[in-house]
């Protein structure tokens, strides 16, 4: 018999290749490709602030212009060993010369878009061979200049893996055995689960690079175009990749990246011997997004948002009164959250007694116990339901609002009408 | 040799079990939950229209009040077969009494908890047997009074699966055959993979209702607190769920429920025979939640963001000018959405080319073909670099900022300035 009553007793899950795996950030980079935003280089700072106090391994950078250039400065300044810094270029040795210029950065991208569509239609080239050439060319351009690399081997998920991508990142590994081959889930079609054809499959392809390739290194990148960009992220630690590229919030192009957040709340949570990350300046880092670049957060966005521990409906707020486990997935607290209790529409008698006796307090200074079938706490009910009933109300009621229900009902008018059996037409 | 450039290129995505499968509402119950918005009967009506228009088989209700009923009468009498309306009842005689005195309704959901928190401190029951008596008396009070059944098994993935679930799951289906096993995720604990040890799979948990309990109709309802409720639903049906419970836009308790529009579009587009639903409504459906609701849409929502058909980064919008496929998951009007081009910090000399041509076509009225180095172009480029490097602009350069340049050096000073060959210092 299992009993699971609280977060402890819950079992943790293991990875099952048990490879130590690191999350990479590209907020800067790839988030800040995000229509509609721009990132100063100040607002890179602080992100890499924050990326530093979570624990966040490593990070990615543009180094195309004097802000890009400026940003990296400031962080280098900044002295943390972690994240690491490192570039991105595309497949050209000007692009790996800026790169270069920078001599603290050690490690760089290289983008190599390998499906016929962004080859041969993007890039305009003539064949596959050509991209296959300029490719190896700037692997081995980089290389040489003594820098680690990364393959970005852009929409990996629509290509022709067999016959085209796997050759080719043969050859990237015999140029640089340790290279990171990042497997860019560009659109978003992965799908994590196995048995799955190519060119989906993401734990087909992270086997096939870890087992047959031999790839020391191996690195998800996934948007969320379908949903599926946090299930994509971890199958790949699932099946042996030992590296996940993420942004914060998600942001990215289109439908955006896999969430930081999430991973880490999964990763943090949920398996075993995860403990190395810090997930208390999440919520700060959020507003931080919110307030300052404009990011807009809704209220059900996991870990992050606001209504993640609000609790308004009879059921929900009547358990997590009794045993905040029963309706949260962890406490607060981890990421610098807070419960929250509101009274609506779909609120029940339980979270209402609550409010009234926390509200009794504060206004007396005493702890009162309120019964359920208090005439006057139905009373309150009674008329909030009146609210809602006439449709015109479509806020929460406030904390002020229940105040003036305490004293009207409690303080000033202990006797109410008569007639109260109504019955309790929310749930509880 | 597979080669994927268009749309139909790629393959379908075949579920492994081969049944038919279909999607169940929860956006006017689960999804009214959330809190902080408030569902009117007008808006519950107006959100049955939509699912009604995308083919959405089922939807649920509460019926505890005067406006549940009101909005339910509102609904049928529309006259559509489907959704197919139906109740929700905690397992308690006088619930499901509120369901029969709605004749039409002729099926029920009961919430039948199942996790010892959820027992044993939420409901304040003694032990897991009053739970089952309560459970099995309350469903058979439903099927005695002629309803179909969903039984909610909620919280099962920190539930007792093996001692207590699976043995209470049996005596359903024993006064129930027909009984939809509603596999409740509640706080978002389940895993989408296969090989995860209990209460967390997801697969292992539907193979064991349909192979062992011989469950006929199997059922996700997954919440979205560590981000993998669209990767539980999808993994529920590949493991051989026929049902799906889901809300649009995620809305629902904490950080709600998997995605409607995103199944819809993973289905519809990537698993082959799924052109049952109509996808067309799926903006509008977006737009009116917005509005009218008050759910705020985040740009980068997938499906239905801002940003899902936007463009502004030099390498993304090269590409989509070429062939929108390279940077699209699917063409705009399935949705009912729009491609955008946006010029910003990291935008490009080629959307940039782009939004002059066709600046120029709707000045002078002809198709006129910019090179990409005409020094009028580079200069337009140069002006708006300089409005980022300041770093005061953190906005996208508007239509009308584009047509002042355009007549500022395409039609009244065609000769600019020299020292044009400054090197491109963003992305193509």
């Amino acid at each position: 018999m299992n009993i699971y009553r609280t977060y402890d007793d819950l079992p943790k899950i293991k990875l099952p290749k048990g490879q130590e795996v690191s999350i990479s950030d590209s907020t800067i980079r790839d988030g800040a490709q995000m229509p509609g935003i721009v990132l100063k280089a100040e607002h890179k700072l602080r992100i890499y602030e924050f990326l530093h106090q979570i624990g966040i391994e490593k990070l990615e950078t543009f180094a195309y212009n004097e802000r890009d250039r400026n940003a990296i400065k400031m962080m280098f300044d900044r002295g943390y060993e972690s994240p690491e810094i490192t570039g991105w270029a595309r497949a050209v040795p000007s692009d790996i010369d800026l790169i270069l210029d920078i001599e603290d950065i050690k490690e760089t991208g290289v983008l190599m878009s390998v499906s016929d569509a962004h080859m041969l239609d993007k890039m305009g080239l003539p064949n596959r061979e050509a991209a296959e050439e300029k490719y190896l060319n700037a692997l081995q351009y980089a290389v040489d200049h003594g820098l680690r690399t990364r393959a970005h081997i852009e929409d990996m998920t629509r290509a022709d893996n067999s016959y085209f991508v796997y050759p080719l990142i043969e050859k990237i590994l015999e140029i640089d055995p340790d290279c990171t081959i990042r497997l860019c889930d560009t659109i978003g079609y992965g799908v994590p689960f196995t048995g799955v054809d190519e060119p989906f499959g993401i734990p087909e392809m992270v086997r096939y690079l870890k087992e047959d390739l031999k790839a020391k290194n191996i690195e998800t990148h996934c948007h969320d175009d379908f949903g599926l960009a946090v299930a994509n992220s971890i199958a790949g630690y699932w099946h042996g990749a030992n590296w996940s590229n993420v942004t914060f919030l998600g942001i990215g192009e289109r439908a955006g990246n896999a969430e930081m957040e999430k991973l880490l709340l999964f990763l943090g949570r949920r398996v075993e011997g995860f403990d190395k990350y810090n997930l208390e300046c999440l919520a700060e880092f959020a507003q931080f997004m919110q307030k300052e670049i404009g990011i807009r957060i809704p209220r059900n966005k996991s870990v992050v948002g606001s209504n993640v521990f609000a609790h308004e409906s009879g059921i929900h707020t009547a358990g997590v009164i009794k045993n905040p486990f029963t309706y949260e997935p962890y406490p607060p607290e981890i990421v610098g959250g807070n419960r929250v209790f509101l009274i609506g529409d779909s609120s029940g008698i339980e979270v209402l007694r609550f409010k009234v006796q926390d509200t009794l307090k504060e206004l007396m200074g005493v702890q009162l116990t309120v019964e359920k079938d208090d005439k006057r706490l139905r009373s309150i009910q009674k008329d909030i339901h009146k609210l809602y009933d006439k449709e015109k109300r479509v806020s929460c009621i406030s904390d002020e609002e229940i105040q003036a229900y305490v004293e009207k009902y409690f303080l000033f008018e202990p006797i109410v009408e008569k007639n109260m059996a109504r019955k309790v037409d929310g749930i509880e």
